[in-house]
């Protein structure tokens, strides 16, 4: 099937998609967060061929996610690291996996999350950034921008 | 390119991409928590051809993200609606929408969020369920669930 852009979406998810929804690419941020920054180590990990490897690197590049360095002149080598836009995927890769652990993991959670500033075992939990309530599907809504021209009757119909 | 599977690897990311990584089904579950119900209006919004559509409403309902159920008996119609499953990626699509806020919206946010408990347009901030304090890539690790029987290997090697 063919890839569809979501370039010109006026949707801010379809366009975390357009720069994070090939197969790989979550997994290849999940590992740079993990603290790989080695082609081989990328490849070993995730049993992907080196050529879409190499294509799903280049396209984090391109997207300012991930950039590389040379570590090594003779031959050529490079380390691949998160930028801060990478890094700031982070929320989103640990939301999946909380999902992930909650539907999708029969034998109990593959791994832990520790909060380092307290060092406790602990879960991401979403807040409203103005009362500090959760936050869930069931409390919150969208509405359109006004400092833009979206057409809002493309929520209402939703409705 | 052909799909791969995930469901072999043993992480819970990988399981959520599994589930959510086609190219459409985000977007699906988007117009689902939007209010979007029917089919004709996902095709609509989305822009999709029917056959991919209704091949992603299949997968999403295979995994029990969605159900759909009879509204029309001749012709037989239905309503496709998140299960608790699906509304519990809402965490994920949140933060993918703040994420393309952040970096892919030039012209600004094309909608806000309001929690509705405090009326506030508001965003969702990750705290730590234990301490309550921000959480972010910076100050969290992840480590090896000793109730199972993972490899350490396989995370010390990232780093």
């Amino acid at each position: 099937m063919e890839r569809k852009s979501f370039s010109n979406m006026d949707c801010s998810v379809a366009q975390c998609v357009e720069v994070t929804g090939e197969w790989w690419s979550m997994l290849i941020v999940r590992d740079a967060l993990l603290g790989v920054t080695r082609f081989d180590v990328f490849q070993k990990r995730l049993g992907v061929a080196r050529n879409v490897l190499q294509q799903r690197l280049e396209r984090l590049i391109e997207s300012g996610v991930m950039e590389k360095s040379m570590y090594s002149e003779h031959p050529p080598r490079y380390d691949y690291r998160l930028t801060e836009k990478g890094r700031d995927l982070w929320p989103i890769i640990n939301a999946m996996r909380q999902w992930g652990d909650q539907y999708s993991a029969p034998q109990g959670p593959p791994v832990r999350l520790v909060h380092r500033s307290c060092g406790n075992e602990a879960m991401g939990i979403v807040v409203c950034s103005e009362c500090g309530e959760v936050m869930n599907s069931s409390n919150v809504k969208i509405v359109v921008n006004p400092g833009r021209g979206i057409d809002a009757g493309a929520l209402s119909e939703a409705r």
